[in-house]
Parts: structure tokens; sequence; C-alpha cells
């Protein structure tokens, strides 16, 4: 019998994230006030997100406490299993042995509450009742309103009307949970009301639900906003899945020669990669892919440049690959790799070339998604596939080049409520969207005059 | 830290079924022909079932090897974690430990591929290329189609029309898989053309969906029939549920008091219980709960009695408790409870009163369901809310009477393909169905001539 899972017991699960700054090779750019163009004031934030969670995002820690109460949340579905997947291994038949962990048992079923816990017990310490955000397929949503039910507090989700419409289930799953999820535009904030007026009919974007998510938790002392991906302390949180892996792969006495994930914001990606980073830092050989869409390519054939981290231009100007906050990225299926930009921690270390950019079509990530339902089981979310296909590319690789691997990758998610889009793949009705260098000028444009980070 | 779960290693996984046919306190009675009333001959299944299934159905060996081709496939998801309810218990604040097995962690999301992998297993060995099947909500022919593809097997799924049309995403799953769903009743069968002619808007039902994956099955030597519940062998294979449940608490030095399972055509329940019924026969002090809709109370107002597995009367006779043939259950949203029996060896169990059935109405169970939750985390599906519902009163019961209890209950499944359901508990629509006594001793007059059990 050969072992397909390594599991940890409960008390083997890690009790510090790992915080990558202090191990940065170069110092990273700071985000910059966009009025002044000067480095913002982490005071600056404190509307918008507690102060232990802005102190977080700005810790030079090594090794961040994870406080006992959220390990308590954490184990009500981590550690989670580190999986052999020894049946693609077969049918692919090359030198590699293929392992990934299992991010798809929590219950809202992705790596999001990673960072959802903690940020929610982290409010509520601060004294905060009531939490905003925003959801574009939902997966952030639910975690969301999941992590905020485990602490008593309120949440409140703005869903992109058009999702709320056509994806009843999450918005279900997030109600199931206790939280209030209302379409966007709405007519309960300023922002909503103003586009309304305009739009009666809109469907709403990512965009505006931020804008509607920031007002409201601003205009109300006792809330605060939330954000799933992008941040310093949000990819902090995602650690935890990293520091497991090592001590899975190290209770099988391997390590990687690779390590993947699919990369949108950048929190799931990083979530693995960034204990394995400080390895390759500290001169293990080791090669570290970040795996996103062809169309929305913002490492692949992104600039590195100063952009809002958010279409209606509210947040700090961050150093990052982006391909302008105008950009709107075809309509994959992959809803949580539709974004313009990337984690400044992730575009930095790829910027260092620490960490290796790689871009794939809808297609052959489904064709890849379905190759792995139908062998290891599991049916994977559309953004997993985006690795799962990587990963398959690596595997035949290492073949021609008859050299034994190990490969690690993050299964961020399963993928039993976005059946639709394998509907879509199976019945032929999928396309690639081919993006042309002009159409990624077009997207520049937004950010010239910008400050430079270089 | 209080320990939550309790993992076993793949290498701990049980290599054997355990069959309780020779430790049952008293005989069973066989099944019967219905023209002869006469005990069928095994070999009268062989065009329905293949032979090696058919041996594992009437075996009386007490221990049965689980081959290693089979244990391979369970590995993709077994064993499954034990968990411990600590955040449930804080709330019920009761003298009670509640453990449970977590059979929502596999592919299709609940405890059916247990038996649908050796199933697959057994008809591939017997040279079988093709299985058919009917399918209510879903759940069993997701189960199916995982099975197959996993052993290279077709797979031909009869979906009852109305579930089809109203949960695609059922649907998706088992095409995922690459299986042949089709809406039922269909003009690929004799049974289905004949429906058609009548009704040609016929919304379908589980019983014609049967007929037509029979006569499918029987009119093609490469093919066979699989059946989720009721039979022998299907219980026989979940008993891997209760078998690593005994490891686990082995593990954590308790012994339950109570174990408890929702009970539709058994196999969940059996799953779990029939290890601990074994202890018990052998003298162990344990109550063995079966959870079912009080608006299908087989177990709590259905006598003992020989009928049909099936409403169009094609199967054995088998001595069960039953609600007869004709009994067509309310609409409740626990599709896999709605049957009119019960598997004959949980029945006998029953009758020999080893083991104690409790109904319960929809809208507790849901009420149980949404707390879980909100505690737990994990959205449980609408039939495993019976059950949470019996283990709440359980350990309320504990409370008043000062008691200490360790309750162990089968978690089948996730409901997060089931939020319709949610949504309707949560906005006030859903409705318990009174059964009266008239409409009990109705159903009961399909079995009035029937030959008696006792």
């Amino acid at each position: 019998m050969t072992q397909v899972k390594v599991f940890l017991r409960d008390d083997e699960i890690p009790t510090k994230w790992y915080n990558i700054l202090p191990d940065m090779p170069t110092p990273m750019k700071p985000p910059l006030h966009p009025g002044t163009g000067k480095p913002i004031d982490p005071e600056d934030l404190a509307p918008v997100f507690p102060v232990n969670l802005i102190e977080q995002e700005v810790s030079s820690d090594r090794w961040i406490d994870i406080p006992e109460e959220v390990i308590e949340k954490y184990l009500i579905w981590r550690p989670t299993p580190l999986y052999r997947a020894l049946a693609l291994e077969r049918i692919l038949d090359a030198p590699v042995k293929i392992f990934f962990k299992h991010e798809g048992v929590s219950p809202p079923g992705s790596h999001k509450p990673n960072t959802a816990i903690p940020q929610a017990y982290y409010n509520k310490v601060f004294g905060i009742k009531r939490l905003t955000t925003e959801t574009g397929a939902g997966q952030w949503g639910c975690a969301l309103s999941f992590a905020c039910m485990m602490f008593g507090l309120e949440c409140k989700v703005y869903m992109v009307r058009i999702s709320y419409q056509q994806k009843p289930y999450r918005r279900l799953m997030m109600m199931t949970w206790g939280a209030n999820c209302i379409p966007s535009p709405s007519e309960q904030t300023e922002a909503g009301r103003k586009i309304l007026a305009k739009h009666p009919d809109s469907p709403g974007s990512l965009g505006i639900a931020i804008s509607e998510a920031i007002e409201d938790a601003v205009v109300d002392e006792s809330a605060r906003y939330s954000l799933g991906s992008v941040l310093n302390h949000v990819l902090l949180h995602q650690t935890i899945v990293g520091l497991e892996a090592q001590k899975q792969m190290e209770k099988l006495g391997l390590y990687p020669d690779v390590v993947m994930g699919c990369a949108g914001g950048g929190s799931n990606f990083a979530g693995l990669a960034l204990p394995f980073v400080r390895d390759k830092i500290n001169g293990k050989d080791i090669s570290i892919v970040a795996c996103e869409p062809a169309s929305c390519p913002t490492l692949t054939r992104g600039p590195y440049a100063y952009d809002f981290g958010d279409t209606n231009q509210t947040t700090p100007l961050l150093p990052m690959y982006t391909l302008g906050h105008d950009f709107v990225p075809a309509p994959i299926h992959a809803g949580g790799l539709r974004y313009h930009g990337m984690a400044p921690i992730i575009s930095h270390l790829v910027k260092e070339n620490i960490i290796e950019p790689r871009a794939y079509h809808q297609i052959k990530t489904f064709k890849a998604g379905v190759q792995w339902a139908q062998t290891e089981g599991f049916i994977p979310a559309p953004e997993t596939n985006h690795v799962i296909a990587a990963v398959i590319d690596e595997a035949n690789r290492a073949k021609e080049e008859g050299k034994e691997k190990v490969i690690l990758f993050n299964w961020s998610g399963h993928g039993i409520m976005d059946l639709a889009a394998y509907d879509a793949y199976l019945s032929g009705k999928l396309t690639d969207y081919e993006l042309s260098d002009e159409e990624i000028q077009k997207g520049l444009k937004a950010i010239e005059g910008f400050p430079k980070p270089c």
C-alpha cells in the first residue's frame, strides 16, 4: 500500500504564522498616498481596518503567534491533509511525485477562511461589532460569513448584482451562516445610490461593491472593512498552509523541487509558497511557480508599477505588477483570478526572480481539471484548474528531460458550486480569450503619470 | 488545546468489512419469491447483480476481506476523520461528549461511495462493462458515477425527471465523472416508453426510474444494475465507517454510550451502527438509535411485514418494516429518507429491540442543522439534520438526568448542494407533514394478503 495522505494531529498545527517581510532580499517599496505621492501613514487606514491588523500589515517580526482562539477555530478543518496524487501520476507516467494540500476541506470549501477567521478574531478583540466586505463569485463572502458567525460578529456582504442573481447557492451559504448579503449596487450607500440613479439596471462590478463595503464601514464607528487577498496580513495568515506542508513533507522525508499555486490577488499562492520562498532565499534549490490566467496576465505581461488596488481608486497606491486598475478581465469562470493587480509581496518576489510566473488559457485548465476529477476524484475549483494544468505541464517536462521531480501544489478549493463551468467545457461552449498587446497598453493608460517604484 | 479530530493513518484503514449475519441473535427471515411465496434462490438475481456480489449478499462469514483495489480507491478520502463537536457541546452545556464521523469529505460529499466503489469493483472483476442505476435527488447517482469512473466502467443513471430539471448541479457532477445521466421516464426502455405514451409530461418517480434501470441491465448481458441501500451487501460495505470509528474511539480511550444515525433505506445508519450492534449482542451496555422522518415513519409506525422493495413490485418480497410499497412520502427535503421500507438487517434488529427508532419532523431537523452550521461550521445534508436533532435531544435529556454520556453519530454528508432547502427553512416556508393513522392504514392496504414474517 502506497501512502496517499499525510495528516497532522491537532496538536501538530503550527502556532505561528510566517512573515516574509524581514527576510526579503531587498526592501519592498512602500504604499503611497495617491494625493501626496508620499508613503502612507498606517494610521490613515484606521477607519477601514482595526489597528491590530494594521500593525500586522507592517510588522517586521519574522514569526507571529497565532492566538489560541484562532487555533481553536482553525481546528474545525485544519491541519488539512497533504495528499499524493498517485492516480494522476500513473496516468502521466512521468518521473514525478505530485503532492497537494487539500484546502477544499474547509466549511466554505476553499483556503479563504485561513484569513477570514483571524480577521474576524482581531476585529472582535478590537471591539468591532460588524464587518463589511464585497464578493464577486461568492467564495470570499462565504468565508467571511462563516468566520463572523464563529466569533459572533455581524457580517454584511455586498455581492455583485449579476452574481447575486446567477449564483444563488453562494448567497444561501452566507445566509445560512447568518450574514446579510445584498446585491450591489444597493440603495444602502451613497456610492450605490449614485450608480443606481444613472443605471437603475446596473449588473454591478467588484469595484462598485468594494466602494459600497468601504463606505459602509467608514461611516460606522463599530464597523470595519475586510479584504480577502492582496494585503500583507492576508498573505501572512495564509502561510499556515505552507508551514503545515513543510511538516508533512518532512514526515515523508521529502522536499519539493517545485512549489506551485494559482494566483489571482496572490493569497492562495502565497499561503503555500512563502515558507518555501524563505528556504530559497536561504539557499535551497527550488522552483516556485505562480499560475495565472492568460486572459488576465498580470505577472506575465503587466509592468511592475504603482497602481490602485481597486477600480474605484480608493486604496493607497500599491507597488505591484498590474494591468491597470481600469482593466476589465474577460469573463472566465475562474472568478477568483480576475484581478488587475497582484499582492505587493508576490510582485516583489517576481521582480526579484524568486518566483516564476506562468499563464494558462481557460480551456487547457478545464481539460486538466476534468482529467483530475476523473483520476483523483475530487472536482477542483476553476481557479485550482490553473495550477493543475501547470502541474501536468511540469510532469511532462520532467518526462522529456528524464529528471525526477517532487512537485507540491496548493489545491485551493473544490468546484462543486462551479459545475456550470464544467458543463460549458464538456459541451464545447468554453472559449479562450486572446489579449492583444494593444489591449494591454490600453489598460495601462490609466496609470500613466503615476509614480514609478524603481 | 482540546483535541477536535482523530485521524487514522492510511495504513490503519480496516482491511475487512463486518458481516453481522452470523451474529444475529435470531435467524433472519429469507426474501420470498412473490409468485411462489417460497424463499428465493440467489441464482434468480443473476441477471440483475453479478454473482460475486450475490455471494456477499448471502455470505455467513463474519469478516470479509476488502480487496486491495478497493482499499486503494477508499484511500482517496478514507479513513474519514472522527470529530468532536466541541463548539456544539459548549452551547448545549450538557454533560455529554459528542463525536461524529465526517463522511462529507468524500468526492461526492456523502457516505454513498463506501458501497459504490466496491460494487463497481466487483462488477468489473466479474467482467461487467456497464452499470445502471436510478437516482432521486442525485446523491447515489453521483457516487456510482464517481466509482465507475475510478474503475473504467460505463455508468448510466436514470434520474427522476423532476429532479433532473430542478437539480442540475447533481447531474453536472455525474457528467463530470463521465456518466450518462438521463431523465426518467425515458424513451430508452420499454418501461419508460409505456409511461410516456400515457403521460408525456410525467415528472417521473423513483419507482419508474428503478424499473428503467433494471430493464436496461437485464436486457444487456454486459450490464448489471446497482442499488445504493437496503441490501445486505450494501450495508456490509458501509461497515467500514463503524470499524474506523471503533479504532478512533479506542485511540481516545472512550466508548460511546449512544450510537446514532439517520435512516432512509438503512445503509448510512448501518455503516456506523453494525460494529457496535455486535458489541451490544456480546453484552455491551449501549443504546443504538435510528432516526427517521416523522413524515415517513417506517420504523416507528409501520408493521414488520413482507413487502416489495420497490413501488413497481419487481424485487423479491423482503422482510422489513414498511409503510407499503404504494406509500408516497411527503416531499420533505431529505430525499434520501423518503423510502417506504427499511433494510431487512436493520428491521430485524429493531424487531429484536436491539436498535431503537425515533422520528423527527422536518422543521425541527432544520433548526438543528442551522444550529450545527452556526457552531460547528460545516453545513449538513437535510438527511443528516435528522440525526443532529436527535443528538441535541439526547444531550438535553442527559442534562435533565444529570448523566454523563458519550454520543457518537454518523455525519452522513454535506448540504451545500441542498442550500435551497435551507433557504426555505430560513424564510419560514418549510412545513411539517402530520400523518394520520388512516393514511398509514391506507398505505398498508397494498400488502394485505402478503405472507407474514412471524
